[in-house]
């Protein structure tokens, strides 16, 4: 038997119902938001993954070439191709602009609890300015979408990457080795970075500084001790949130986040319940349309982990009630066929969801189909009923059997 | 600049809040006539589509080395993948099992007009016996869909591959030059069909009727002259169907297609507004299950070309509407921006669509922006109003300047 590829998944009805709806849940509040929905290809040029992230990117890329010697790579994730997009065809619009984007993206990487091969990404991005308004309203939409999935446990928390940047040239790191202590400190492996900065002739009490500063986290209370403009920048924006109603956030300035293209926040968001593999959300401010031959413009974006979260609301105990179909149409002998195919037609006509037996069940197996497929009502079409121009319904839950004109069967099954 | 790949495509906004419109007008019908939705990987083995299609399907699929040296390909078509899945993951379910799917698929060929190396395809699969009943169910549902799309002018013929399949036996062509004589004849190339039956000794007479056969095309008066029991099958299909009030359809046996595994009917349905390549939707019935190592079981599926659906649709001169924002939010000066993050939240958390400027503009071009963004309303957040909680709410139509208390602001704007 042929399997589906190792870290890809197949979605059953039942699973794929819900995830409908998540994604659904997740569209609603993006476009409350004023947001708008684009779509970009599963793959791109492998140079646009590489300008984002840096050749090493490509080891973990579904990268080949294609009949025509083209390098391609299936979307390891869609800012870039969102960016891209905007360069091509949006920049001459007015600002700001507001899109987001749900769908497939692919890192070749081992597979584990809440990491797959093909995994699925809602994203959006805020593109046309640097400023408190700008990130308030992205964070604001993460924490309503988070909220809106119901998720209880949840941390969302901000940090300011340009602080640490500032911070880091100060004390003499040299810009290209940048990226490089960021690394560590966001994974807070400090006994990894002092060597490191001891060799580029960073004092003492400076290497204790940076690593005290990674570690300010708190409310508003913190913002004092945020050295340069920063503190009141991100003061900003937490007096936006709050007005917004959104307050559970935290001041972390360890959050730091691999990539070189942020400029100013940065935030996170993650489930406790999930254990080591935590984070459901991440975003920040960056620029990144110049690297794919735009003008420079200031952006900021995030991306929602649908996998992981999804996983973090069932871990939570929340359940998700499928729909099953609302009418089962038996016809009660083989002449009522017809008959039957006429009243199956006239509820779909109306929207409702119905079926109607093609296995050529007899009533008792029939009922019991009806009832494993979750039917609401069997609408059973009979000769005698026919006469009267009418159908006999069995409502599924009380066992209740009524007699009902064909005329009155649309609202009757609507209630 | 980097371009998006030769043969995708990028969706802008109003596109794409089209085609996510017309695709759950899809679904819904889907819904209505008790389909489930699934979904497979965007890739798989490529043996699967070679078990499908034959090694020379390679030629036009994505097909490379994964990091692992496993073969995969990017999927050209969802029905392989489905039944792969329910013989993995479904095949103990009750039957039938009725399952549709929305989806990228990918083909390596010239791109040219409606046709692409990234196309969407919505398909439905009904699994689980050969009769009437199910062509019927899943006839009916293609015709259903096309209508509720708004397509005016279109086609659906029915053919019987299985008819042509016994006539060619009965006249002599071998069972392994069956699908190259199929062929020919799909494409109506008579002319290269006759040397090749020639060549394997069939009568001319033979060839004569075979050739007529194919072309037996019309009404329900047509079915009297199919010989064998197809003639009453397929008058079970139409009954079936005119009592599901489907009538627009035409018996054709021409329609061929190509592939190896239809056993019974086959369709096809058709929009003359787009020429050459007018084919929107293809099905039939088949048996697939036994070739990736499953039970045989018999189905009948469907697929929709939604791109050239699309494209018929707007050649016909159908026009979405775009939606545009409800609510643009603009504090009249600085210190009313927090009140205007406040009334912008409140909005949203009712689900209004809304909006608020964060490009620190003044009311002027404020309004300007609200203008093209195409909102319904403008809520200026002023000094004055607020003292008196309530904000000002321009009618961006007629023009109307209304001054609204803040608890009443959801009620007016909803109307």
């Amino acid at each position: 038997m042929i399997q589906c590829p190792r870290g890809t998944r197949d979605f059953l009805p039942d699973e794929m119902e819900k995830r409908r709806f998540y994604e659904n849940v997740l569209r609603n509040v993006a476009k409350t938001f004023g947001f708008r929905e684009i779509s970009t290809p599963i793959f791109e040029e492998s140079e646009l993954f590489i300008l984002r992230s840096g050749p090493n990117v490509l080891s973990e890329l579904y990268a080949f070439k294609d009949k025509g010697d083209r390098s391609i790579a299936l979307r390891p994730e869609m800012t870039a191709p969102a960016i891209r997009m905007f360069v091509n065809e949006m920049s001459n619009e007015p600002k700001p602009i507001k899109i987001f984007y749900f769908g497939q993206c692919f890192r070749y990487e081992r597979p584990q609890s809440g990491r797959y091969r093909e995994f699925f990404q809602f994203g959006a991005e805020l593109i046309g300015n640097a400023n408190a308004e700008t990130d308030a309203e992205i964070i604001a939409m993460a924490a309503s979408m988070i909220r809106a999935l119901g998720l209880k446990e949840y941390k969302i928390r901000i940090g300011h990457i340009g602080v640490l940047r500032q911070r880091l040239t100060d004390i003499g790191v040299p810009k290209d080795r940048m990226a490089e202590i960021l690394q560590k400190l966001d994974k807070k492996l400090y006994e990894e970075a002092e060597p490191l900065l001891r060799s580029m002739n960073v004092a003492k009490e400076d290497i204790v500084s940076i690593f005290k500063l990674t570690e300010t986290v708190g409310g508003k209370e913190v913002l004092d001790s945020i050295p340069g403009d920063a503190g009141d920048y991100l003061r900003s924006i937490t007096d936006i949130l709050a007005a917004m109603g959104v307050n559970d956030i935290e001041i972390d300035l360890g959050v730091v986040r691999g990539l070189d293209y942020y400029t100013g926040i940065v935030f996170e968001a993650e489930a406790p319940s999930l254990g080591a593999e935590k984070q459901i959300c991440g975003g920040g401010s960056y620029s990144l349309s110049e690297l794919f031959g735009g003008e420079k413009v200031f952006s900021t974006g995030f991306a929602i982990g649908f996998d992981r979260i999804l996983l973090a609301m069932e871990k939570e105990g929340q359940v998700f009630k499928n729909e099953g179909i609302k009418a089962y149409v038996v016809p009660a002998s083989e002449d009522m066929k017809l008959g039957a195919s006429k009243v199956v037609a006239m509820l779909r006509e109306n929207g409702i969801i119905s079926d109607i037996d093609i296995m050529g069940r007899k009533m008792g197996k029939a009922m019991k189909y009806a009832s494993v497929a979750r039917a609401e009502y069997v609408v059973i079409v009979g000769m005698q009923e026919s006469e009267q121009d009418a159908v006999t319904v069995r409502d599924m839950v009380s066992g209740e059997q009524t007699l009902v004109k064909i005329d009155n069967l649309v609202k009757f099954i609507m209630n």
